[in-house]
């Protein structure tokens, strides 16, 4: 009997692709997204071998989108792409995931390692023999780079990229090699799932932290509680609810924050973003005396251009790498021990202050006698057509600014890129949320609100929803162009104008049947009414798409103000 | 009178945007790809002012695909996105240009200089206050990065920028902040164009290379000429031509260097690429006892896997920036000078060496009695459609190995990405060299190839041709998937396969009015045929859509074989 001594020693040899395939699959994930490449092909045979499905998107950076959407909606998504070509096509998504805290594991197949080392003037490459230049790159928006290039090491490296990205939320890169598709690895290993807990914090640090928050919180006249992006990306939603339930202390959300908090939460009082908060928000959190901000992302977005008037000596911040008391900081304490201590420790008799503003859809107030439907009216009409459980994305530009004004029913989840801004982003987020729910078999509504100008970019991406004959309805706001743009600078400018699409079309061109698409244009107040409900445009289960008209010089509030304040930003002198 | 320090001791003083676009209206440059974002808007209000116009391309990959369309055809372009977002979306398009040798000026509007050193929480950022994060991934797939920071050294930078951009033949990447755009700088700087011209050789060391290549070449029994990629990409077409024409020696072009040499010269033999050569080239070109090989890039596409059976004892290379002769290296010494004094010098009654195959479109030996358009049959029949001047653009897969078999009327310009072969640029790269024809007034046909799956990819930029009224013919390849991919791996395999379009109907639904677009559905020889002959066809003005039915598992005879060497490349164990 002879040995083979590429598996001595291994106590169940499995080949790699089927290790980290499966290792996907034990971290929940169902489906990948990505595009064949002639560097990844091998590797794709094993996806349906560890019960993956294979999305098969459009485009790389629809791709990636799909997958940022995917893991917002899932917990964690994988994308798989080809060198070079494939990978840079990927980069601004993955940009977004990284900066917006998602995590996505990204595979790239690359050549082998023996082209490598040869240095072979293989397509896909610069042409200069450099196979680490792409990887360089990615390296700047990822949290952890694994190249697989010695069988020895394979299992190891990916169950620290795994964990790495589920742990810090975001995006980790994984370079495949064509050679080590099928190497064998150990294969016993994939009996113990990759330990994803978090490191605990030293008691007595933790306990130091949440002794000095309940002192200020007991002290404080009429504390409130701030939930920001982190809340959700870093997965403390159910600790803090926790808190606001035990405490019924007034809570505000970001923008970024949206949706972490159950808006019929009786203390629930709105968004807050400085200047371009609800009515009555900006008063009652900038005149507290407490602020317990969690998972704080202050970007120019998430607060109408920078517009807090809050003081550091009045904010208690949680992130999860560390706390902030004052100027006190805590290195190395993280929100999660220190919310949950807090919530079991705190006497609610001991706190007082008055309650914040009540939150509701203002849609009578915000209806005019035109037919027009105007971004004010429309927004908080939303709110009334929303139901438990959806999944509302929106697209930067009117939608994520209008959304602010929308009331959520519970278990909403709000999607939106606020700090990276990626237009065109949405329609593969959508892809990917509503794929999601499918995989997890939700069978929860997916919405998506997309300007026109923001829908171009990415378009065919409508196709793989009918690939997988997804449940998602599409809100085109046809509004005529780029309207955030016009706001921050050139109204009238040319530059801010599209090409009149016939969108409703778009759907079946991109190979929806008549069955599968249900096509909607709608021009007036009364249609729009009449639409929302109608209970088989409720009710649906495929993919339905709404042209709405909206007057192109038209935009929420908040959108107005905060553009105006980054058209200022942009133009400052010393 | 007060003194402006602003624009003190400045002759003519002029704002860094008209002087930016100034340089580029100077370079040949008219059109301006990109798309607008909130930290580019000011700059775009000064492209009109420098007589450019603004092309509005759909997404960022698709207008760099195009920007490097419109290089190939005008010699040099330009592309503005936006920071962050906007470039990375373009990445791909730009490394593509980095390494296929394409001049492309990548301008980025980016945040303040004030916002970056205050490190800024803005849109679009990473959030970690990092602002050269981008262009540190830039500096990668570009050979001049410049930051516009000061006011004093702006007309330096984009001077040299540019310049290396025209002499080096690629990329260049300009920061411009939103609070340098208007600021003043030296305007009697414009009034001297940049100096474009390549260094000379030194005159001694080009005199002994002269002499040794002619030595060799008036003792050779049977030398060949090989025209490659960098002949056409460092614009030594004429020199090459002068050369072909004063010694009538046998000349080939390689994939990548198709188009190089008119096809109608009593001395042209046809496409060498290996074993995956035109019938008789290899022998032809195997026996030589020289080859002058001219702008050589031997990637695996280009050489059907490194399929060349030649000898460094026998080959002459000449190259941008230096020379070999069998193993002796010249560094410094540029081809142009070189191949000038060559013909100048040569004595062609010294030559000696049997004429090359002649080279014909085979239509009548590969049409077979089926209705089906086969690879076989369509490629050489192409070549009876094209006439003089056209612009023919092939996508990576079927189409750029099948126009190997296509031989060309005079003139023809044959644009193609063998070596980085990203699918879905020819279609971006076709709007961009329509485009560039347009701006030049020339009224040439600027005719597309390419397969079902990768127009999906960047589909929408049709919508850009429709927006110019751009001259184009596209022929769609329907052939239900990628191709390319199902003979490297998977030939039967879902991840090959994709969604079904009405592809006819896409230039209508992105905004085509029926007088705009006329559309085709080719589904037998004599229906091609019938087309091909029409008319009308082949004289329009606008934009034909030809659905063009091919069997799924048919490919060019050239692509089966490189495929098949790509794949055991791939799988190579030591």
């Amino acid at each position: 009997m002879s040995v083979d001594i590429r598996t001595q020693g291994l106590e169940r040899p499995i080949k790699v692709a089927e290790y980290l395939f499966a290792r996907l699959h034990q971290l929940g994930i169902r489906s990948v997204h990505g595009l064949p490449g002639d560097f990844n092909l091998v590797a794709l045979d094993y996806i349906p071998k560890a019960n993956l499905q294979w999305v098969g998107n459009v485009n790389e950076l629809n791709a990636a989108y799909a997958a940022d959407g995917y893991a917002r909606a899932n917990g964690i998504s994988a994308l798989l792409t080809t060198f070079g070509v494939g990978e840079l096509s990927a980069m601004n998504g993955i940009a977004g995931a990284y900066s917006e805290h998602v995590p996505v594991v990204h595979i790239v197949g690359c050549p082998s390692t023996i082209s490598q080392r040869n240095g072979m003037l293989l397509h896909h490459t610069l042409g200069n023999g450099d196979f680490n230049v792409f990887a360089n790159m990615n390296a700047q928006i990822s949290c952890d780079v694994a190249k697989l290039t010695n069988p020895n090491e394979i299992a190891d490296q990916i169950d620290h990229a795994l964990r790495e990205c589920w742990i810090r939320s975001r995006p980790v890169y994984i370079m495949l090699p064509t050679d080590m598709v099928e190497k064998k690895i150990e294969g016993a290993r994939l009996d113990k799932n990759i330990d994803l807990s978090e490191p605990e914090n030293e008691p007595e640090r933790e306990d130091y932290v949440v002794d000095v928050v309940l002192r200020y919180l007991h002290a404080a006249k009429n504390p409130v509680i701030l939930v920001d992006a982190c809340t959700i990306r870093h997965r403390v939603v159910d600790e803090v609810q926790a808190l606001v339930k035990k405490t019924n202390l007034p809570v505000f959300v970001t923008p970024m924050g949206k949706g972490a908090i159950n808006e019929d939460t009786p203390s629930y009082g709105g968004v807050y973003a400085g200047t371009g908060s609800q009515d009555g928000v900006q008063d009652r959190v900038e005149s507290a005396d407490l602020i317990l901000s969690i998972g704080a992302l202050k970007s120019d977005f998430n607060t109408a251009g920078f517009s807090y008037r809050t003081s550091r000596l009045n904010t208690i911040d949680f992130h999860s790498t560390h706390c902030t008391v004052r100027y006190s900081e805590y290195p190395g304490v993280a929100m999660r021990g220190v919310l949950r201590k807090l919530t079991e420790r705190i006497d609610p008799s001991k706190l007082s202050g008055p309650p914040g503003p009540k939150v509701v859809n203002e849609v009578t107030m915000n209806r005019d006698d035109s037919d027009v439907i105007t971004q004010a009216f429309f927004w908080p009409r939303i709110g009334e057509y929303l139901r438990k459980g959806d999944l509302v994305v929106t697209e930067t530009g009117t939608a994520n600014f209008g959304i602010w004004e929308t009331k959520f029913p519970p278990e909403v989840m709000g999607i939106t890129q606020i700090l990276w801004g990626s237009i065109g982003w949405s329609v593969g987020a959508t892809q990917g949320a509503a794929l999601a729910m499918k995989d997890r078999g939700q069978d929860r509504r997916t919405i998506l609100f997309v300007g026109d100008g923001s829908f171009q970019l990415t378009a065919q991406e409508v196709s793989t929803m009918i690939r997988h004959n997804l449940r998602v309805t599409i809100f085109l706001i046809y509004n005529e162009g780029f309207t955030i743009e016009r706001f921050i600078h050139g109204m009238e400018a040319q530059y801010n104008d599209i090409v009149k699409w016939k969108y409703t079309e778009v759907p079946s061109v991109f190979g929806a049947t008549d069955k599968q698409v249900r096509k909607f244009i709608i021009k007036t107040k009364d249609e729009l009414e009449k639409l929302l409900d109608d209970k088989e445009f409720n009710d649906a289960h495929g993919l339905q798409f709404v042209e709405l008209w909206m007057p192109k010089e038209d935009a929420p509030r908040a959108l107005k103000i905060t553009a105006e304040i980054s058209a200022k930003n942009n133009a400052r002198e010393e």
